[in-house]
């Protein structure tokens, strides 16, 4: 089976200058990898003609799908559109489908349509125009010079859009591909190397064909297995019969598989078992709870949330003693135990998730350093508690305490069901 | 004055497959940038031979300076070295300092040098070594083919220090570097075309020598004004008596300066003001908060927040009227009004922010359509609020929704103080 090759190309001086990180050809090449198109190239060129267009001439030699980025708004150093035009020898040309399109976009947003934006319905004539729900700036597909062409504009959400919806199915379609299956199980609450050892013999006695990745991340490690091979069904029976196989061996830590974050794993659990939650944020300043209800229908079991940053408001409207904060302090385990209790009362909820920390970079001491953080679960038998010893910074110990908090969660109903 | 030129190369099959996101490309851009050289194109390609020559050798027909980044661990799929001989045409020869600090590196972490590693101490005879004190894989420095040349190890903080402590010095020693400053304008709450026909006659009367890009994301669009010169001050004299032109032209739509945020701007003009904020979240589910909490020192002026997802905790505890939900509904102008009064009052702060509305999937209704949000800012004198029409993404209309509501606080807090 021929070898389906791409190239990424993406277009704009910020991404040359350091002032933008290109996150779209990352994500881009996740993607093809995922479908089995190997990527050839990544070439990031600024708004210069010159440079553009050597990029389109030279990359037609090598892949067979040319995926560009960048360089599609409305003003004048946007220069993708008049450079494919130019590219592919034709005109650009009012296409009356996109301008309706960027014309229902305004009105839907109750905003009018200036001469620039109509522009934007103006496109190369050898494009097949496709549809942006998330802009005004099109996607544009060409089949030209034994490649397949696709602009999409550099905005992350806009360029995913496209993708999701029009180009991964296109070229699923257009190419025979070679059948690979991916299936990533989920851990948390334990690092990488202390995984690889508790799996090693398992890892040593996986068929040739069968690929094992550790992808560790914040707090989380992902283990990728990749299968290639001819036939779907059986590769995936084969991926499944040695995910039974790993299992046993690290249940404690698994949390769910392929792209469930531990929010949706919780969520799809309280949904099962008819529970709610309620949370008690300090350190992590409401992380916790915009982790839950990122996950659509998380109102079925999300009552709500108290963020009493200040300790007096722990006190008014928590309920937390002022003893307890005066004795112990509000980074301390009576603290979360007091504020994880309160807030599953006041929300009636059947959890009640706390937190408590010195997130940073200031308000260390000797006793308690930037990175202490006490997290709580609370249900109707007692409260399960934690401490983590976190570094410095403070985004990562925010967002670390969160995951923290809702792996305990996780623990802890698992424990009431086992 | 001559502009030098850099190109970047990133090597590894993982850069491609998706499996490490190439974040030395970006570093790197950001320092030279920062030392007035043109970055002019990355490449990133894989572990192939012919790849990695061909990027060597279209490379140096473009750039005075080739950064090169990966293939040089001590495995067989590191190409880097015997490719960087074969292209310079050199053997590769033992290098006694380079073996002598690889065995040293080992000798002080209490570990024997392998043979494999004795090997990093061979280098294309043709190189300048440069010691790499954080890692084995050794710094390489060719002046060839009219240019200069330097290959780093992939492993972002070993590529920084010898960036650090070699390759930026270097460079600016042996090249005169034009000066360049760049200054970027972030506004919100306005479309890049609306803010390019506002702009537009500004645009027009910049000079030649200082360019003008729209860099658009979700809710803002940063406007970067670069200018090229040989004198710093001159530059910044100029580029600032720009802004000066423009800022009267969209003030109302500028937040900030360069790397800074709207809760940034936010947390700066609270803590001038002395003022305090609280916050009534529904749809946007905590996720206002988490964003003025990211920023360190926002216990300054966040006193809190409650997140009563369901109606019966909007009564309960933060006190809206039973009355306002059952006639209006909770995503409705009355009902954000009083979230944002109640929680200002309850949080005893000067500003009371809330935000209802229905975020999708579900919940959506033909007169309330998923993407129907209301938000509000109270303060001393009454409440201001806003209707946002958005679309069907749950993230995007979060994400959204929280840029809107610090938004209007800006507003709000700019109009008391003008």
């Amino acid at each position: 089976m021929k070898q389906i090759t791409a190239e990424i190309i993406a277009i704009g001086d910020e991404l040359l200058y350091g002032q933008i990180m290109d996150t779209n050809s990352y994500w881009i090449s996740k993607k093809l990898d995922q479908i089995g198109v190997r990527v050839v190239r990544k070439t990031t060129v600024g708004d210069n003609e010159q440079d553009i267009l050597h990029a389109f001439n030279s990359a037609q030699n090598r892949a067979n799908i040319i995926l560009i980025t960048g360089g599609l708004g409305p003003t004048k150093d946007d220069l993708t559109k008049p450079l494919m035009a130019k590219f592919f020898d034709c005109t650009i040309a009012p296409f009356s489908e996109a301008i309706a399109d960027v014309k229902t976009f305004f009105e839907k947003r109750g905003r009018e349509l200036t001469p620039l934006n109509k522009l934007q319905g103006h496109l190369p004539s050898k494009c097949h125009y496709v549809k942006n729900e998330r802009g005004t700036a099109p996607g544009m597909w060409f089949e030209e010079n034994n490649c397949v062409w696709m602009s999409m504009p550099g905005v992350p959400h806009e360029m995913q859009y496209l993708m999701e919806n029009f180009v991964l199915p296109k070229i699923k379609s257009i190419y025979t591909l070679p059948v690979i299956y991916h299936k990533v199980i989920k851990t948390a609450g334990i690092g990488e190397s202390w995984l690889a050892d508790m799996i090693a013999e398992w890892e040593d006695q996986l068929p040739e064909h069968i690929k094992l990745a550790y992808l560790p991340s914040l707090g989380e490690v992902k283990l990728r297995l990749t299968a290639f091979g001819d036939d779907i069904t059986h590769l995936q029976d084969e991926v499944n019969d040695q995910i039974e196989k790993v299992k046993p061996l690290i249940k404690n830590y698994i949390y769910g598989y392929d792209q469930e974050s531990i929010a949706e794993a919780i969520g799809k659990m309280l949904k099962v078992t008819g529970k709610t939650v309620a949370i008690a944020e300090s350190c992590t300043g409401g992380y916790i709870s915009h982790l839950v209800t990122a996950i659509p229908g998380s109102s079925n079991y999300f009552n709500g949330a108290m963020i009493p940053y200040h300790n007096q408001f722990k006190t008014d409207l928590l309920g937390v003693k002022e003893e307890t904060l005066s004795t112990y302090g509000a980074v301390s385990e009576n603290t979360v135990i007091e504020m994880a209790s309160m807030v599953r009362e006041k929300f009636k909820a059947d959890f009640g998730l706390a937190s408590s920390g010195i997130a940073g970079p200031g308000g260390g001491s000797p006793e308690k350093p930037v990175g202490t953080v006490w997290i709580a679960v609370a249900d109707q038998s007692g409260v399960k508690t934690k401490k983590l010893q976190l570094a410095h910074d403070r985004s990562l110990n925010i967002q670390y305490s969160a995951l923290a908090v809702l792996n305990l969660l996780r623990k802890v109903n698992k424990n009431q069901n086992d």
